[in-house]
């Protein structure tokens, strides 16, 4: 039979430009993380990719501060493991409490309805972060079984305290699930401390690794309600039962890990062992505040109260008049760097400002605020 | 709150062996490849992230032989675009046929009763394939919606013929699905001409790209089909209908993609285009027949019939009294060399060799076929 070359296009060289990438992620991953990617390979059981896969795990659990033994990196990218976190907590029929005061509080909506649950969504405006009071009314009404909350809004820069939180959990018998994606390795975080069950995140953020893994920890309560389950979870690929074997002493075969990412987020996780992690969360607090004052000696202002305000990433406001969308193509085709738009409730009234992990540095700081007042005062 | 250093461990720089990768996958990555995986980013949203995207689906179509709309890469492994198969094809409810001849078909069965299916087994010993009357008389008596069949099993290095399927399955309105994890790149695949609907694979395999994403491909049956449904795909990250518009004109955003990998399976499929599909089939095949002559000549057998053997991967029969996982860890700890043993019905009794993409060389073969003499005849 002949070979068709309807599709046998002509390429080139792989040629990208030099971009700056200073939106809500991914960010820029650190030129070690990118010489770790292209290291030669190793086998996906080969003794020496396990003993990687141990240190991963440890690194892991010094970024969130956790001891739960299940700490691994999803074999894809910070929505994977979200789905994952879902997954394995809900079975249908079960009250889920989820805090929507952004974008991805919707998006766990979505996931836990898919998998049979009864939602019930606590809103906020966003922005804001929900308070004790808030949460304990909505709980006393659906009495969850599982209560989702997003520590660091990606579409809103709002930071939600989680101090309290277990406590509540604790009344209603109930799961603590957070969203961690634009916090880990960037902002503070104590899993333990503060009682969460599950996090997820991505390694595309404050990690200063490139998209494609997603850190997941699943705490002790979890996998108690895991063992106990009457149906297997409805997802093969993220079903942690069989990904845990795998990750864990008996190194089941389940999946081929992604050897090379992990490579890379071995290299990322070094990197934030070496600058020790509070020395990391202050850089980050640094080099924000270098940016809010910034910003507002340009007469722009803020989306989120300073309070809960994420260091890693800022919503500011689009003033009057001004094209939003117009303003982030001038600075990607003029000067190479990626701010983003606003999502959902904020379209087209802020830009989010992304300063992550390897980003996260003063010259950065000042190269965004000289492009951003030539291209707003020409 | 003080930082615990109970998980900061200490870490040197990586410096993996020098692994020669002749098992069952992942193979070796070009060097080529390699490369690529470490090119400075551009944002997910980037224009030119858009056009590398646009390349990649009409490369994964050519590889495939394949005019279907949504031919994409999946933001996981295999194993992800394999459940993401299922997941849009099948409904609760529906009847599923799936060839059990080895532990892929099995899995199929796993994930299709995963997701509410009524899953009936074709089985056949493990090596072997199925032939159309034996296809039909279980059609005949399940009736099934969709039929899933392994093309390339990589725990046997059986290959399923699928000439005249297309047909039984317009007989019986059912949508065929088969994994081409280890034949996509590698062996002959028309997936247009033999009518098939749906197809995934892996990157780590005949494609010569470290593992992290899974090539799926949906025909127009599946599109239609999925737009039927009357519940939407109770998987977030795999659902189609979701992702395709991240894929398509539309540029929806759904998750973040691995850029990197996504760098690094451009740069494999334009190595594809640049050989020749043909010319790179051929390949496989004449160094198939190089490994499989030095094999019977140092008095060992093939597991596969020669008619239905993958060039890409073959089962080796271990010889009575021979130890198989000690001879395989030979290999490792004295000559750098990965090669495999037997899954499920085969642990023990067979090695799987793999000669794919990259590593499909005569002089790996050279190197595998003395290092073997040397480890049976010490």
């Amino acid at each position: 039979m002949p070979v068709s070359d309807a599709h046998r296009i002509q390429t080139s060289d792989l040629d990208t430009p030099p971009r700056l990438l200073l939106g809500p992620g991914p960010s820029n991953a650190h030129p070690r993380v990118l010489r770790a990617l292209s290291n030669r390979q190793v086998g996906h059981l080969d003794p020496t990719f396990i003993h990687l896969m141990n240190e991963v795990q440890s690194l892991l659990k010094y970024a969130w501060q956790t001891e739960n033994p299940v700490t691994i990196p999803v074999s894809g990218t910070g929505s994977a493991a979200m789905e994952a976190a879902v997954a394995n907590t809900v079975e249908s029929g079960d009250s889920v409490l989820v805090g929507c005061n952004g974008y991805f509080g919707e998006r766990m909506v979505d996931m836990a309805s898919r998998y049979g649950a009864s939602v019930t969504r606590m809103e906020a405006a966003w922005g804001t972060a929900f308070d004790l009071e808030t949460i304990r009314t909505a709980m006393e009404s659906c009495r969850p079984q599982v209560l989702g909350l997003v520590h660091a809004e990606t579409s809103t820069g709002a930071r939600q305290p989680l101090e309290g939180v277990r406590d509540l959990c604790d009344e209603f018998d109930c799961l603590l699930i957070i969203d961690t994606v634009t916090s880990l390795g960037g902002v503070e975080l104590f899993l333990d401390e503060w009682g969460v069950d599950a996090a997820y995140s991505g390694t595309q953020k404050c990690l200063s690794c490139p998209p494609g893994l997603g850190p997941l920890t699943l705490g002790p309560r979890v996998l108690e309600r895991l063992e106990k389950r009457s149906r297997p979870v409805p997802n093969w690929y993220l079903d942690m039962s069989l990904v845990g074997k795998y990750w864990g002493s008996e190194r089941t075969y389940h999946h081929t890990a992604p050897i090379n990412m992990n490579y890379g987020l071995r290299e990322a996780l070094r990197l934030i062992a070496e600058e020790d992690l509070e020395a990391r969360w202050e850089r980050h607090r640094t080099n924000a505040n270098l940016l809010w004052d910034g910003l507002a000696d340009l007469g722009l202002s803020c989306h989120v109260d300073k309070e809960i305000r994420l260091p890693s990433l800022t919503t500011v406001r689009v003033p009057d008049g001004v094209d939003s969308g117009q303003v982030a193509r001038t600075l990607l085709t003029e000067y190479n760097i990626e701010i983003a738009g606003g999502l959902g409730a904020l379209a087209g009234k802020v830009w989010r400002v992304g300063l992550m992990g390897f980003n996260s540095r003063p010259e950065n700081v000042m190269l965004l605020l000289a492009a951003l007042k030539n291209v707003l005062h020409r």
